[in-house]
C-alpha cells in the first residue's frame, strides 16, 4: 500500500468534506482537512444538511457532543451522501460511556449506510457488542484481540472498521491493514482521534472506491506528519499547530520513507 | 485613509463586540477582538441577545453554522443593536452553498438594518443575485468585476459591502476602498475570513459613523499584522497564534509603513 | 497549603471531569484538564448528562454561551453529581451582564448543590447580590472588599467561592486563601478564566473532601505554569499552547518554589 499515492490524489482532487462533528475539536477537524489541501465545511441545520452533503465528496459524522436533534441531522446528511454515493465516516466518539451514545451509534449504522466506522478500542468493542465501559471519550482496556473485533464487525456490518491506538487497525472486506506510525504525545492532545476521522473522510472522499486502503493511507500520512511535528513541538499544547504545518508541507518521500503499514 | 488612527481609537475605546457566530472559529473570533484590546462577548440565547446587544458597541453575525433558531436570535440581537444605533456586521459565510443559507442571509438583510455585509467573492455575488455556487465556505470563481458587484450591492442595499480575497474591496455610499495587504498563507488557515468580520465589527464599534473607512482600516491593520505573522510562523498551523501576538503589539508606524489602501 | 501534593494526587487519580461549558473555550477547557493528566469529557444532551455525571469524578458548569435548554441539562447533570457526591464547580461567566445570566445562575445555585462558585470580581459581586454590571464577560470594577464579598457569599451559600483576578480569593467555611501567582498576559488571552474553573474541577475531583484547599492548590499550579509559559511565548496568541506544554511537564519543585498562597 503506497500512502503517498493517496496523498497525491487528495491534493489534486481537493475534496469538499462535510462534517457534523463535535464542538470541542471542530476547529481542529476543519484545519486538518484544510492542511491536506482539501476543503472542510461544517453544517448541521436540518434545513440544509442534505443540500450540503449533495455538493460534498465525503461526510464525516462525530458524536462527541451529540444531541437527539443533532443525530437527526446526521441521518438526513448520511442519506443524502448515500444517495450520491459519497462515503460516510462515523466516529463513535464516547460509545460505551453512556447508553444514549450506544443507541445513537447503532441507529446511525442501522438506518444509513456507513462506509467507515472509527473509534478507539473500547468504543469499537462496544459497537461490536462487547460489554465494555469507555471512560468518557478515553479508551478503556479491551482484553480480546482488537484485530478480531475489527474484522468481525467489518464482516458483520459490511463496512470498513478502524480502531485507532498505538497500532491502528483498518479492517475491510477480506483486507486488514495495520498502521504503526504516530507518536505517544498524541495521547495527551485533545482531538487527535477526531482529526483521524476527518483525515479518513478526506482520503475516502478522494478515493471512494478504495475505502480501506484510503483509510490506512490517510492514517499513515497523518501519523507520519505527527512524528515530524513531535520533533518540532514543546509538548501537547504546541503539538497541533506543528502538526498542521507538517501536514501542509508533507512530502511523498517522507511518507514513503516512514510509513509503517502492513497488509 | 490613515488606518493607524483607527487602530488608536479602537485601543482607546475598547469596544464591547457582541457575536452570534459559528462554532468552528468562535475562539479565533474572540481572540482577534481581544488582541486588538477590545472586549468580545459571545451570546446567542433568545432570552438575552437583546440585553447583550444593548450593552455592546457593535454586533457581528456569522452564519457559518447557522440553524433556524440561531437566525431568530440573530434577528432579535440585530433589532436591539439597530435601536441603539450600534453597527451590525453580517458575514454571509457559505451563502451560495445551500438555498437555506441564501434565504437566511436575505431575511437578515431584509428584516434588520445591516451596516456591513461581508463575504468572499462567490458569497457576495450570490447575495447580489448572481447565479454562483460557493464551494462549502470556500469561494468559487466569479467572472464579473468584483468592484462592480460590491458597489452595486452597496447602493441597492444602502450598506457597506466587503469582499475579502487577495484584494479586499470595501464599497460604501459613493466610496470604494481596496486593501492589498495580507499573505497567501491565510488561504490555508481556517478562520481568516471569520476573523476579518470580527475585526470589521471591532473597528466599526469604535467608529460607527464612518463604517466604510473603519472596515478598510480594520482590514489593513489585521492584514499588516498577518504579513508580520507570516514571517514568524512555520505554516498554516502556527499562523493564528503568531497573528494574535502581532496584533497585540502592532504599532502605528508598522501600519502606516505597510498599509496598501486605495480609495 | 502544599499545592504540589494536590498535583501529585491529580496525576495519580486522573479524575474524569465532566463539562457542560461554553462553545468558545471548550477546546481549551478540555486540553487544560488533559495536560494535568486527567480526562475531560464534554456532554450536554439531556438524554445522557446524568449517566455521564455518574461515571465522572467532578462536574464543571460554565454558562458562557448558555441557553435555557442547556441550563436544564446542567441541572440534571448537577443532580446526578450531587447524588454520587462528586463536586460541582459553577463558573458564573457573564453574570451581571444580563438578567438571564443572573437568573440562571441563581436557579443553579438554589436548585442543586454547587460545591464551588467561581467568577471574576463583578460576576461574584452580582451573585452576592451587589448591583454591578459585568462588561460582557470582562470584570467591571467592584469598590467593596472582594475578600469580604467572597467570605460572606461562601457563608451564606455554604459553598466555596472563588474570585479570580490579579489576586485570586478562595473562601470556604472558615477558611480564606489568596493566590498571587499568574501573569498579566492572561488578561489578554481568551479562556484563562474558563480554564481556571476546569482546573478547579480537576483538583476538586481528585480531593473532593477538601474543596477550598483543592481550589487554591489548582489555581496555584495553573498559575505557576502560566508564569513559566509567559517566558516561553511571544504574546497572547502563543500563550495557551505554551501553557499546556508547561502544565504537562510541571514539577512539584517548581510549584513549591513559586507558589504564593496565603491562608
Amino acid at each position: 500500500m503506497d500512502a503517498a499515492s493517496f496523498l497525491k490524489v487528495v491534493r489534486e482532487k481537493q475534496p469538499l468534506v462535510h462534517h457534523l462533528t463535535n464542538w470541542v475539536t471542530i476547529y481542529e477537524c476543519a484545519q486538518v482537512v484544510k492542511s491536506f489541501g482539501a476543503s472542510p465545511v461544517m453544517a448541521h441545520a436540518i434545513n440544509e444538511v442534505a443540500d450540503m452533503a449533495g455538493i460534498a465528496s465525503a461526510l464525516v459524522l462525530n458524536i462527541g457532543t451529540l444531541t437527539a436533534e443533532f443525530v437527526d441531522s446526521m441521518k438526513a446528511a448520511a442519506r443524502a451522501a448515500n444517495k450520491k454515493g459519497a462515503p460516510v465516516v462515523l466516529d463513535v466518539c464516547g460509545a460505551g460511556a453512556t447508553a444514549f451514545r450506544d443507541r445513537m451509534s447503532f441507529e446511525l449504522i442501522d438506518e444509513t449506510k456507513i462506509g467507515v466506522v472509527k473509534g478507539n478500542a473500547s468504543e469499537i468493542a462496544r459497537i461490536a457488542g462487547r460489554d465494555v465501559r469507555t471512560r468518557g471519550v478515553d479508551a478503556a482496556e479491551v482484553k480480546e484481540s482488537l484485530r478480531d473485533i475489527a474484522a468481525s464487525l467489518a464482516s458483520q456490518r459490511g463496512c470498513v472498521v478502524v480502531i485507532t491506538g498505538e497500532e491502528d487497525i483498518v479492517a475491510g472486506s477480506g483486507a486488514l491493514y495495520t498502521v504503526n506510525n504516530g507518536h505517544e504525545i498524541m495521547a495527551h492532545v485533545v482531538g487527535t482521534g477526531c482529526m483521524a476521522a476527518s483525515v479518513i473522510g478526506t482520503f475516502a472522499g478522494a478515493a471512494p472506491d478504495r475505502l480501506a486502503e484510503a483509510a490506512a493511507a490517510g492514517l499513515a500520512c497523518y501519523e507520519v506528519a505527527a512524528e515530524l511535528a513531535a520533533e518540532d513541538c514543546g509538548g501537547p499544547g504546541t503539538f497541533n499547530a506543528c502538526l498542521f504545518d507538517r501536514i501542509h508541507r508533507l512530502t511523498a518521500s517522507a511518507v514513503t520513507a516512514r510509513q509503517k503499514v502492513s497488509a
